[in-house]
């Protein structure tokens, strides 16, 4: 074998949520060969053998909603309301966007994801090609989609030419399916894209098999505004242009009557939720209890860096689980197991690689995470569950494997240089603020 | 001089928001003894030099409500609704409870939040002497109070020995006063002590000039109590028994009425705001906004680990600032300033020690934390504030200094044997399991 774990509570998030308190998962050429008992183990000839010390051994996290280049963006504009922050901040800021910058911006975005945890995220912007590149380039598994909407994209131009960079994009990274990207189809929204735009996309993701993914409503003006132009609820409205299917990731989904919500289950459509964005944009909390009751699958995201502020998925966790038992007064809304199934086995469900990543088994890809559980603040641990999401922070991930490949030991960086990097986001910044 | 800090980002939270960008800080016999631009810093003799490498120099963080020795609860039971949780988890726990366990959960919890920038805590447990022997061998600044209620107590027994208990913790710490620990008088609630109990209790704390501390209107079952008990809302029976007071700290205040506020107001009544515990156990959103706007002085804390699951005041920033905006659907709802007043200089003054810390200023005791700005999820950065609430977790503190004293470098901590601590702490945690 590759690369031997041993010696860490393993938890697989596998249908039976299969626990080994002692335990070991193997690796050989990319793959999970073996999951098992420390005392079962034989004598081993793993070229790396690490030693999880006690701690967490678990599928890594799934990001399944952000626009990862916004890195640079971090902290330029909060507190705002929503069109201040746009109108006058974030579009101004993305005016300038360039294809390095979107680059740099998406490798300090792997660096973060990769130090907290995550193995997998799906991302919508501008060149997206870039983000793929960046995500390839630092050996994460990503889901890239370029976004798409009605008026003059600074990156393609007209729509027609955005077609055409999706199509060249799908072209270009197909060879690299089966390894890390997938390309898929990404219209902005309802209130950004017409629908002959919305149904164009829709008929190129059902012809190759890929997700669409879409902002589905995430604030009241949308909603309000969707209700004026089609006289439905954004849901209804994509329901009536025969956009619902189980390939659709309708990202933020806060403002769903009971209806939205049984057309989701239908069509079996998943849900990106971003308690955090959501929160700090003041848009809205999504009734994700009440999706999860009616069984439709939802997944966990963080948006972007200039509404979270950050790309921790551990703090995600944290933040959807008490978000909602507050928000339902309901303190057994949204336990510790559901939130750790939202960010890995659900969010790969979701993104349509649930059958390669997003739990422990055998045969799936090897895209592991180790989580130390020695530090103060984990001491001492009577469930790791609870502990995963109400006391860990990204910063307790020792060990972040992704595809088979150690991408993050001891919190060093194996596959990005981050020093470069960060001097590049830097004098970006410097830029960006003049 | 003692210490010199220098090459940060100085914030000093003093009344101005006085910001340096690059500056330093010198300390001398405990007190902070200069604050300047480094430009203007002359060859200097401190014994100890400390490089803040560009970070952020600050007021070390103040927790102005927890249960530090629950530390050792950490997980035991969550997701659960509140009167399973309490009394087939927590008390039963707790009845086991020896001075070696709150000992043990207080050190423990010490050494959590040093390595998270706090610097100053305010505590109310059992065996509360405890506590104040663990956070001055951790030379921790700490307010600490033992419980006090009507019925028999673990710790004191009979109410009128609880009394005799705080008066010799009175007694036994006064001389260190002036230096970390200050004794309050801590009444549980209104609905666990009668009006005779909180009476006596208010004349102590007036007799002696120290806080009076209690928890107030926390969920919608105690105000009902309340109300069934006394016809009035829990601030207004406060208000009726004469207890409301500038020195009155009333913990949660989840539940306030208009006219709840006012009395706030009117009597000057600080509050400790812990919206992590609050949402975790479902008990609802204090009106936070309101009571700033109405000019009330909110500190913020973590409570107990059995109820959060940390004792994190970088995540409770976070939180806060973000709850308060989608509950009041205003993204302007408390920005990033406003937290990081709360878990500093307002949380001083909510426990009357505003003239020795909170802030950095000249002639105030050396509180100070470093906090590292280097990591990916840090960068770039364009304003400190909102890095410090919306991006920072309590890891990427990399200098503690408490008093003027060194309690943690680079992560590693000066005051506490954390081996030995946490070996006893996971011993009790098998008992306690049991």
């Amino acid at each position: 074998m590759d690369i031997l774990i041993k010696n860490g509570v393993v938890l697989t998030i596998d249908s039976q949520m299969r626990r080994i308190d002692n335990g070991y998962v193997a690796v050989k050429n990319s793959k999970i060969v073996e999951i098992g008992e420390s005392k079962d183990l034989a004598a081993t000839q793993a070229k790396e053998v690490i030693d999880a010390k006690g701690g967490i051994i678990m599928p890594g996290l799934i990001n399944s909603h952000t626009h990862a280049s916004m890195t640079l963006f971090r902290g330029i504009a909060d507190d705002l309301p929503l069109m201040d922050w746009l109108n006058n901040h974030i579009f101004p800021a993305e005016a300038k966007l360039t294809p390095h910058w979107v680059y740099t911006g998406a490798k300090l975005a792997c660096a973060e994801m990769i130090l907290s945890g995550t193995t997998c995220f799906c991302d919508m912007y501008l060149f997206e090609d870039e983000v793929a590149k960046a995500a390839y380039d630092s050996s994460m598994r990503a889901v890239v989609g370029e976004v798409l909407y009605d008026f003059p994209s600074p990156c393609y131009g007209q729509i027609e030419q955005g077609f055409e960079y999706v199509a060249a994009m799908m072209e270009k990274w197909r060879g690299k399916l089966e390894s890390l990207i997938t390309v898929a189809v990404e219209p902005h929204s309802t209130y950004l894209c017409e629908p002959k735009l919305l149904q164009k996309a829709a008929e190129i993701a059902h012809k190759n098999s890929i997700p669409l993914i879409i902002h589905v409503a995430e604030t009241l003006s949308e909603s309000s505004q969707i209700k004026d132009r089609y006289g439905v609820t954004p849901v209804k409205f994509l329901a009536d242009i025969d956009l619902l299917g189980a390939n659709l990731v309708a990202c933020h989904s806060v403002h769903l009557s009971e209806s939205d919500m049984e057309l989701y289950k239908k069509f079996d459509v998943k849900v990106a939720h971003c308690p955090e964005s959501n929160m700090k944009l003041a848009s809205g909390v999504a009734p994700i209890p009440k999706m999860i009751e009616k069984g439709i699958c939802v997944g966990l995201g963080t948006d972007g860096c200039a509404s979270n502020n950050d790309l921790d998925m551990f703090l995600e966790m944290d933040t959807a689980a008490k978000l909602h038992k507050v928000f339902t007064m309901n303190p057994e809304a949204l336990n510790a197991q559901t939130a750790i199934k939202m960010a890995t086995i659900n969010g790969a469900r979701a993104l349509g690689l649930d059958s390669i990543t997003g739990s422990l088994e055998v045969g799936k890809k090897a895209d592991i995470i180790v989580v130390n559980t020695s530090a103060p603040h984990m001491i001492p641990m009577y469930n790791p569950y609870s502990h995963l999401v109400y006391s860990t922070t990204g910063n307790d991930v020792v060990v972040n494997i992704i595809n088979g490949k150690i991408v993050m030991k001891d919190r060093k960086l194996l596959t990005i240089d981050i020093d470069s990097v960060s001097a590049d986001a830097r004098e970006i910044a410097k830029v960006i603020s003049k």
